[in-house]
């Protein structure tokens, strides 16, 4: 029911020096399966993160937080439990694997963040994870997107190669998450990796840059689920950032693989049947126009309609209308489907006939287009469509 | 599917002096079905009401409100369009059907109020409503109740009587409205009627002090759909309202009413299958409460967890997280489902047995309890779940 992009082809996915991926399977949740991964990062490697702002934060989330300050050697990440709502005790549990890779590579438990996804408020089985530490395999990026799966249908991983004044750098990334409709309640993780040599500083405030127009594209209100997590790694074997050309060109790379992880969260969406992107333009400023974006994606009405090839026109305009924007003149506003102009100041326009939506709307990918015409700004979010399978899926999920 | 109420019994609901209801089918969506009301007022009757805070606002919302200044005289509501997204040609029609019932009684067009429902952004059939208006036949509450009916699989009506220092009066309302997953995009229509005498000026603090305690408290954000209004009429061919007391016991009576109408629309909601109460107690003031008990009552996860009986508490938690609250403590947060403790200081009971949960969440009616324990506050608001069946109805709503 996906809308996915074919499955990554291995060939396309590029290494990236000074970063070594091991996967295993712990049977955290089921036999047989990968469901942990542990990424060893060569030492020097500058790491920038930005974490989930849901006040029930998971324990991983806690650590990986506060052993950011030091120099990261490795990531552990597990499936199958989140370690979230688990109190004292899932902090506790957390640590014990972040000590036992650590030992592994000997370096301090301080130097490794864990990561954790999968049923919430349930004890991680800590000694599963330890237990399957030495059964760790040397894995290609491809090993390590399906370590991390969940109910995800497909991995997802990306990679480019952009061109530095010392030379070319790589960058490579994977993410999980499929659960759409308010993403803020499912975990969304999100690694990439670049071979090149960036300043710490630096990437922090790539992290955030890239975020903010790649998954937090996808998300509600910022990040909100109690383990999302995007990741930023700059091996520092490769070749250095020197100039802020290098920077831009860098970060460009860097969001396009971002993005696409980001895309590909939406296509695999619980039962999606539609990707769908959804622009506001000339609003007042950016704020505005992702208010009424999300307002437009996250309708469960709206949605619906997407699902049914609906150009239910009127449930996107009520979106709009209760978007936020306390001073939007209606009378204003126009909306697109596609290159279908449906409604003018504010209402249908006259020339507008529903076979012109339902053909635009019957296609696995569309754009819904928002014109406030009251400035310059615009936004893009992603989403996807509300079908049966969602509430399948969701109803089914822990049985 | 639904978690109704067995119908209303005609005896229960008592006539309301001073209030004419006349009901007729003017085809406008389909023919046979009753989907045209009209409300005759004794003159000196008080009205006041609140409305939607969509920008997209409908026509007649824009026309009710305006014509709430002058001494109302009628009411006319129809279903199968809801005159929103019309631009001026929607007011335009909306006067004509005001101008049309007003020259039936004899009074001006602007004491005439009128109300839509059913589909947007097409044009009113008009012509079709000023037809219908010499078939008008007299009606009961629960004609009328059928009268306003969209997606709605029973009629709601509801009857109260009360006793005032100069005797006793009655209260009967009707509503309408099913669509309740975001119902901000639903459509909900609330009339309450008291044959008693209340000064306008009460009237109108009465009326914001009910919805605030019925029908604001199934919505989100406030009243944000393009056509939803509540009015609560008082015809004053009764008692006069005289004391403190007198003003009191009315607004109990009018809020019971209200509050069975409010929870008469949630039963029916779309897909329903489980009536879920959501309090959020001992916070620190009303309005974060509020926020919490929204954002576990909107969530679709939390509901398709409902749906599938799951006591999938960690999505309960994770909803509390992100529901806004900066400076939540989630150590000190408790969760009951009915008298079952399930969770104590922000993770698992260590008591609690998910067979507990299940046996909770497997009635159609249950209660969700978040303890903040941070302050004195409380709000509750009603939600239902998320089957199957929501997906079904929105997708092929206007097929």
């Amino acid at each position: 029911m996906a809308v996915n992009l074919p499955p990554p082809d291995p060939q396309s996915l590029h290494t990236v020096a000074g970063v070594e991926l091991g996967v295993a399977m712990a049977g955290i949740k089921k036999p047989g399966r990968k469901d942990l991964l542990v990424v060893r990062l060569a030492p020097g490697a500058a790491v920038a993160g930005v974490f989930t702002r849901n006040r029930f934060c998971a324990a991983p989330v806690v650590l990986a937080k506060k052993h950011l300050r030091n120099p990261v050697r490795a990531l552990v990440v597990n499936t199958g439990n989140a370690n979230a709502g688990t109190g004292k005790e899932g902090l506790k549990r957390a640590l014990l694997v972040c000590e036992s890779v650590a030992k592994n590579i000997q370096c301090k438990a301080t130097q490794v963040l864990p990561f954790s996804t999968g049923v919430i408020m349930e004890q991680l089985p800590s000694e599963k994870l330890i237990a399957a530490l030495p059964s760790l395999k040397p894995g290609s990026w491809l090993d390590a997107a399906e370590a991390i799966m969940t109910t995800d249908t497909v991995p997802k991983a990306f990679s480019a190669k952009v061109k530095l004044s010392g030379g070319e750098a790589v960058v490579t990334g994977i993410a999980k998450g499929s659960g759409m409709i308010h993403p803020n309640m499912a975990t969304m993780l999100g690694f990439v990796a670049t071979d090149a040599r960036v300043a710490p500083g630096h990437l922090k405030k790539m992290v955030k840059a890239v975020a903010d127009k790649s998954f937090n594209c996808i998300t509600v209100d910022g990040d909100t689920s109690t383990n999302d997590s995007f990741l930023l790694i700059a091996s520092g074997v490769g070749v250095e950032v020197k100039s802020e050309k290098d920077k831009k060109a860098l970060e460009t790379a860097v969001l396009e693989v971002s993005q696409q992880l980001a895309q590909a969260i939406i296509r695999d969406g619980e039962g999606a049947t539609k990707f769908v992107t959804v622009t506001v333009e000339r609003g007042r400023n950016e704020a505005e126009c992702r208010r009424i974006a999300y307002a437009i994606a996250r309708s469960p009405l709206v949605k619906t309609a997407f699902f049914a090839s609906d150009p239910n026109l009127g449930r996107i305009l009520c979106a709009i209308g209760y978007g936020g924007i306390g001073d939007l003149d209606t009378g204003k506003v126009g909306l697109f489907l596609d290159d279908v102009l449906v409604a003018k100041g504010g209402a249908r326009h006259p020339a507008y006939r529903e076979e012109f939506g339902v053909k635009a709307m019957r296609k696995p990918e569309f754009t819904v287009r928002a014109v406030l015409n009251r400035g310059k700004a615009a936004a893009t979010v992603w989403t996807c469509d509300f079908s049966y399978d969602y509430v399948k899926i969701n109803a089914e999920y822990r049985s």
